[in-house]
């Protein structure tokens, strides 16, 4: 159960570069390539003519050519043309709107009329140079639901994380959690603590003290459909923690897009911002290499978790106050995805 | 959806030159060796003593001896022996009419008192001295047909083998396609055009100019229940094509055997007889690997398009004209099996 | 379908020594941990928090801590403690009487109020100087039934370990069949034969001519629910077999606890206890490797069988006299759980 009306991320732009990629997001199997003047496309990945994956195919001249027969698909799912045939009377695929932005190709399997380009998740800190990104992908066999909670309530990090980024401080400080309009917010302010290794590595990074005690903050914002922006960071204690000034702290955001491949599998692009040495490459791989390594630490934890849940249908599972970022943002999501359906009922009835 | 009143190559006879073979074809689980004075036999892969799979026994004196309990079976399928036990009241295995001929062993799943070794399908150039042949098996997960469709639509070559057979001029002539008895053939011949990497090397490996132009013929023919065999090659242009003097061409004929394994996988014979240079191994093997990789490059289009169409069993594929033979071939296979099928109702109405 | 109120070996010593061992046992899954004192614990693998395994936590001063975030698990299933929480109503998890006896680790995974530790198998040569035990653990994808069909009829030796233990005499000889109280007992006896290698090594091992003509034994003995022990030996002909006096002979007994996972697949802790040479070790890792070669010929087959099983549930198999150990030992299975099933049944009912 996702929301399909919503924009999710596809893939990263590179994914695209060399050959058309197939990926299935919201149990639909797309094929997303560059067509026209390198404008991203996505079509059903599945050629009229003979069922062929035309995601086996290629580009050509900003056309995609099934890689079986030859048939050359347009960017709406119309059949341009196929050797030696007429092709009029072709059966259309389904064609989805696609924009590319911020580095990411985003698409929206729902009803393609409502798909408004604006409704795109503003990332202020892109396409801003101020700013440095770097990330990766992982395919995980769990409900994106499951991811949502891991990112809503931190105190993992304390028994996942805890060579990195865990300490016993997060367990002991209660979160605070709001909805705000669209937008569920979970943080967590711990005071006068001594810094978590990854944390003293940002802070030496940044050209500060990492022997001293900082204030350490987690402002987790989730957004529908599955988007979980995280603000983390530490000051140097006494400076007034999250609004300390910038050259007192080292702070970043996670960046979580987690798009649903089936019920129970997902694609989960995370990264992370920073604006501190945006230029710094090597410092912007480090800290790709350093994440990729922690957030591999949750794989295991979440698809063992995903099948013990299938195992046991009948158990209801605890909603703890350090889970509430998670249950407002499944409620959040049952209120979408109950409208989606009435409006589907409403359309079928007229 | 297969007949089974009919001569399938089960494998060939290297296969079971050591040790018996445990192979599914038609879903029917059958264990192939070599019986008194060598003769091949085929029952059942059920010991019935306690159902362990006579396949990981061994052949003694010209009988199968069951590994776990030593159970002797007879090409029969009835148990001739068993150490310290009377056997006379065991239960049968089913057994299976089977033939050596041409270095395949042939199979009749169905009906045993219909198999007639005269319906296995005629091959002149087998056990010919004039002819060498070369080929290889692939086990691929898809329904027989597709297999048939892409043996019979020649168009493909142009996109998945684009670096060794492929050519644009495929797609620009139009093939012909008509059924002949038991039969369905389709050709395509073009003219005066420059060969492809493959067919300059039969050239030159049969003494003549590669760079000439030439004219090359493509003639498919299928018969029942899937035997496809294409008879390919190129001539000097102008010498009369197909019908050109030995001296003038480089042809063979391709072999292909698709014995379905279940609904959705097969057991793929491939291979290339010649009828020049037959006593140069070293060309064989050439070819053969040759022909192994470029048949290599279908295997991940054939199953994926599988799978594609297991999950959209809604979409109606199209039937073009390029798609004529395959069309034809399933036509006179649905023929034969609800032949089949009324017989069998017929039978159990008696 | 196997008996749940009974003691099974769920793990050895050594598999919980460091980490919490998550196993599933008669479709229960299960973790195993050391708890207060190093005493054993077992409770349900789910964590009551949000599911999770709790196998993938760690044990913390005599507590199981769940991994992801944190929840203390008692051994009798009820949350001790999580950090900033109230645990008082949190559910139950089920808890397991579990025993650690002989260097295993045994579980009861039925009703815990019929739980006696004194039900738990003797082995009598266990926690005695005078033998000495080695063993491994196999997972095989069977029905725990036919392991123990394979270790009651040991005229598969002959032909599934025919290099090692195997000899045409052991299918020369009836075993003789008998049920006593609740235990099934076959054996067979073989006079004045030339000992199979295995032996021949045993021989020499225990400073005894390989050369001469040999009394060979193989008495097998089951025990509900699934346990299987048998003691072979050989002797130098003449002296009495079974009863000669332990400077004509070489003795041994094979051990086998066969632990249902699933309907269709086991845990099988194998192993071989011996009295003579206790205290060498290098003897002790020479025979179980050796055993472990030998057991694990019987995988491949019993896997097939397995699956052949499934595929052919209409063919009834034979019950031959060599059979008969399996044979009464499903009769006696059977009648225990019918007898299980009875007490639930008058259980619901009250």
């Amino acid at each position: 159960m996702f929301p399909k009306n919503a924009w999710y991320v596809a893939c990263t732009a590179d994914e695209i570069a060399e050959n058309p990629l197939g990926r299935k997001i919201c149990n639909e199997k797309i094929v997303f390539y560059r067509g026209q003047a390198g404008r991203v496309a996505a079509v059903e990945d599945f050629c009229p003519h003979r069922g062929a994956p035309l995601s086996l195919g290629f580009v050509q001249d900003g056309q995609l050519v099934c890689g079986y027969h030859g048939l050359v698909m347009g960017c709406d799912g119309k059949t341009v043309a196929m050797p030696g045939q007429r092709v009029q009377g072709f059966p259309c695929n389904k064609s989805y709107p696609v924009e590319e932005r911020y580095g990411f190709i985003w698409v929206w399997p729902g009803e393609p009329s409502l798909a408004d380009p604006a409704l795109i998740h503003h990332l202020e800190w892109a396409d801003n140079p101020d700013w440095a990104y770097g990330g990766g992908l992982f395919h995980i066999q769990c409900d994106y639901r499951l991811m949502v909670d891991n990112l809503m309530d931190l105190t993992h990090e304390t028994y996942v994380h805890a060579s990195s980024i865990g300490q016993k401080e997060i367990d002991e400080v209660a979160p605070k959690t709001r909805v705000e309009g669209h937008e569920v917010i979970t943080e967590r302010h711990m005071e006068n603590i001594m810094a978590p290794p990854f944390w003293r590595m940002a802070l030496r990074g940044n050209g500060l003290a990492d022997d001293v005690a900082v204030d350490r903050w987690q402002i987790c914002r989730f957004s529908p459909p599955s988007h979980v922006l995280i603000e983390v960071g530490v000051a140097h204690a006494g400076h007034g923690g999250y609004h300390a000034p910038a050259q007192h702290k080292a702070s970043s955001i996670v960046v979580d897009f987690i798009t649903p491949e089936t019920d129970t599998s997902i694609w989960y692009f995370w990264g992370m911002a920073r604006n501190f040495q945006p230029q710094d490459e090597a410092l912007t791989t480090s800290i790709r290499e350093g994440q990729g390594k922690i957030f591999s630490e949750d794989l295991d934890m979440l698809e063992q978790q995903q099948r013990n849940l299938l195992a046991n249908p009948q158990r209801a599972l605890l909603k703890l106050n350090i889970d509430a970022g998670g249950v407002q943002a499944r409620r959040m999501l049952e209120r979408i995805i109950a409208g989606e359906q009435s409006a589907q009922a409403d359309g079928s009835a007229t």
